[in-house]
């Protein structure tokens, strides 16, 4: 198999876990079918489309309705799942947005990196790809963004995807698999351990 | 008459009623004078502007400041009948904003249509068109997402946009005409018969 | 110093205050580190990144990534100040706020008329830079959005980037002196006196 076709594969991964992450947080919302679907397809496809938009490059999805398919089966898949298991942990959720943004950060990065942007501009670029749709899913099921929470989110994307950049002039495949996995790894220790970074005092709450 | 100035006008028509509904929630909301045209700025060109980004057009109103004209001017009416009346039914609001939908769901695909982009795509942009405005709406208003509640409201755009794009190679007008409609009458439908899509069991209440 | 490197550090300038105001506001609301950095950006960028996405120019800090700095260290020297202080004033965030859309407005309808858009365009291009940041970090902190409450605020901008315009044909930097003061001056006088535009009858709330 060549790169590209694997790295297309890992994309619509990234897509359908981010389909998946959606779709469970309209389940825990009590939303209907209708809002599902919804709220799966902009968690999966938002993160992506405003990095195309900002890049000034052909929106993905646009070009290629395979990722659209891919969006409404992963959420398809999901609700039968849902329906005969009838409850989830919050950590499945969890675990889904962590496995999403590592795929993303990289894929994200990739993308800026081949169209010849500057490493600085691809790791932000990751890091918004990876980020966004989940925000915006975040805002519309009008939850606290997990990006804003205590717990490291972006700047786990930021150095997943300053490892991918550092690491793509030896081996795309590899900056991939290092990049992708230390945004996982990095996402997930910080929930087990609550990794966060305290910058202010805590005696301010009084002054608000 | 020709076909393209009554589509203009129809565009315009959409643009004032969703002009309408957010002045209509900025008055719910008691927001004053200097919300309520942002309010109704933002939910009439929000969504026109987002498919014109994706699909990489010039966005419909900068070249073509009538648009906004429209706006200021449904927006100005509506405040001088609401300062008459003083009080609107909650139906009033979901009535404009399903007329809304009708009409951008068609304008929408009709543009990507005019584009040459697929028919899954002109279906996709018409929905788009058609809620993105909306959700704007809601979201800056802090209102749980209208098109995230139970009742068809976004699958109802998926449909009319099916038939729009379907009936477009034998009649443009007929095409928009039963296009449109056939969204109007699925939203107003659901809203007064309660049509829904339950996809989960009512029991997970309790594992949340 | 050529007007356009004066021109430049205003740039600067704006995004500089719009930085600190996203950091104050994610101490405000407790936020950890790395939200900080999120709301921070967001605040910054995201009102000139929707201007140039709309008018279909590249993304000011893609190619630039100065801008980027500039966030980083008004967030970070505004969370050492903040270590220090402890507290703040709601006051020192609505200031911060009110001089921000004073820069943002001159500079978002400069960089639009220099592009030789339409006197119009050019006044929404300076109110969409002055608010979609603030909007942003509004929505994503789950506050009421300062630009639909009560007092004058896009319509500062409307008015600051309507003198700008008007005076731009005689002098650049005379247009963004005044249009910039009588953006802030509005604004504050606002807040100071509580300018409000009340458009609706008060009686209404009974009936929501």
């Amino acid at each position: 198999m060549e790169l590209t076709t694997l790295f297309y594969w890992i994309d619509h991964l990234g897509v359908a876990v981010f389909a998946i992450s959606g779709t469970l947080l309209a389940f825990r919302k009590n939303m209907d079918g209708f809002g599902v679907i919804v709220l799966a397809t902009v968690t999966a496809i938002g993160g992506g489309t405003t990095r195309d938009l900002i890049l000034d490059m052909p929106v993905f999805w646009v070009y290629d309705p395979n990722y659209l398919y891919t969006v409404a089966l992963a959420a398809l898949i999901t609700i039968l799942w849902l329906r005969y298991k009838a409850y989830i942990h919050q950590k499945t959720l969890l675990l889904a947005d962590a496995v999403g943004i590592g795929f993303f950060t990289v894929m994200g990065a990739l993308k800026a990196l081949e169209a010849g942007f500057s490493p600085l501009i691809c790791i932000i670029m990751g890091t918004m790809t990876a980020c966004f749709g989940g925000m915006l899913r975040d805002v519309l099921a009008r939850d606290i963004p997990m990006v804003l929470k205590g717990e490291l989110y972006a700047t786990a994307c930021l150095i997943g995807g300053t490892v991918f950049v550092f690491l793509a002039p030896y081996s795309q495949l590899l900056a991939i698999l290092v990049g992708g996995i230390t945004t996982v790894l990095l996402r997930l220790g910080a929930l087990r351990w609550q990794w966060s970074l305290i910058v202010f005092h805590e005696h301010h709450d009084g002054h608000r």
